[in-house]
């Protein structure tokens, strides 16, 4: 497995992603991209990368922050986070920009492609499939479901999956009946999962270290909802 | 593949289920209850029993009503299962007895069961894991989540799967936000699933025949349901 820097850029703003393919592996296969957490790109959604890019995807964990930046204490990811999900159209201009840069790669099948992300990432990969983006599939793991731009009818051609814990106090059941409702006037494929006894951030290992309230790892919940995504994409890369 | 009829009682009452399994198989495998719709034990209920036991399981496609009996309309089976869900202890009596008629054969390991169920099957496979049943796991398909006997903290020691269609007029959302409320109160290990774009019955190719507003086949609802609980039994039975 070969990982390298993938530098992409949006008007002046530069970004530095973290790509991950199977080098011994000819030909373009599906292309994955990996959204981070609040706090920036980091060791989670590059570990996340590898894994898809060990399964065979050529997998992008993109940068939406620009220049590598990570957060410097909770509080300021958060606000980072807070600033672009009140600014859609520059949310879905950088996912867009990582996407353009990964269909680029002659690795890359570019009818094959999908998102998800973790948190803010999951947040930005439905924000990507909202935009109407040729994006085969969408998994969001514990992101926020809402937005200010909720899709129309017919807008989201990309399948949906979004996976939430139902002790997570940072999504409460309201955000996610409010999607359910979103994807129903959308009229998108959406299957939409909620794991009882798992609180946010569960996919993440160091979840914990933050010492946020409701924020903790969960194996369990990680391994299944990581097998959920790969029987996804067998299915939407078939 | 060998089918039976599977006879067996309580009190007074006779029930006939319809058992198969791989007789080239040695050994004890693990157990599945099958539980029909609404309309008692037919078609459809016993060709997923026959699906598990091509996958290795030991299955019995369940009678709730006794004697085999199936509806002869709509209207008949709608009342019986209103009768049966307004009488949860007989209820769960009715799905104990075959539970315990599935323990008892040679084929199954009686440490290793699964319950799933369609429709009405499915709201009595909740009804099993809600008595406490040694059961491991159980999947609703399109089940009536709701109770007239919730579960208490610590009640419910099987892992719980509940899929059901956002466009489903028999199961409202705010019926599965409360069933994750319950869930979350009992302490139990649920994951709550809603597709969009589903309706009804979606599990059954002959749901459209009935002629009913708001049943509806929905074949890639249907695999991707099945893979689900697959992937659940891996687990589960590990």
């Amino acid at each position: 497995m070969r990982t390298e820097n993938l530098e992409y850029s949006l008007g002046e703003m530069h970004f530095r992603g973290h790509f991950a393919y199977d080098d011994h592996k000819q030909g373009r296969r599906p292309g994955v991209l990996v959204v981070h957490e609040a706090w920036g790109l980091g060791e989670h959604a590059e570990e996340r990368a590898e894994g898809l890019a060990d399964a065979g995807f050529a997998a992008l964990a993109v940068d939406m922050y620009g220049g590598g930046r990570q957060a410097s204490s909770s509080a300021e990811g958060l606000q980072w986070t807070k600033a672009l999900r009140a600014d859609v159209p520059t949310l879905r201009a950088r996912i867009r920009a990582a996407f353009d840069a990964l269909r680029a790669r002659a690795e890359v099948d570019p009818e094959r492609i999908a998102a998800i992300g973790y948190c803010f990432g999951g947040t930005t990969a439905l924000e990507l499939a909202r935009s109407g983006a040729s994006v085969r599939g969408v998994v969001s793991f514990h992101g926020g479901p809402t937005t200010e731009m909720p899709a129309g009818p017919g807008q989201i051609s990309a399948k949906i999956v979004s996976i939430t814990g139902a002790d997570d106090p940072f999504i409460p059941i309201y955000q996610v009946t409010a999607f359910i409702e979103e994807m129903k006037r959308a009229q998108a494929d959406a299957q939409v999962m909620v794991y009882t006894g798992v609180q946010h951030a569960f996919t993440n290992p160091r979840a914990d270290e933050r010492g946020i309230p409701g924020l903790a790892y969960n194996r369990l919940a990680d391994e299944r909802s990581w097998t959920t995504m790969m029987q996804f994409f067998a299915e939407i890369f078939a």
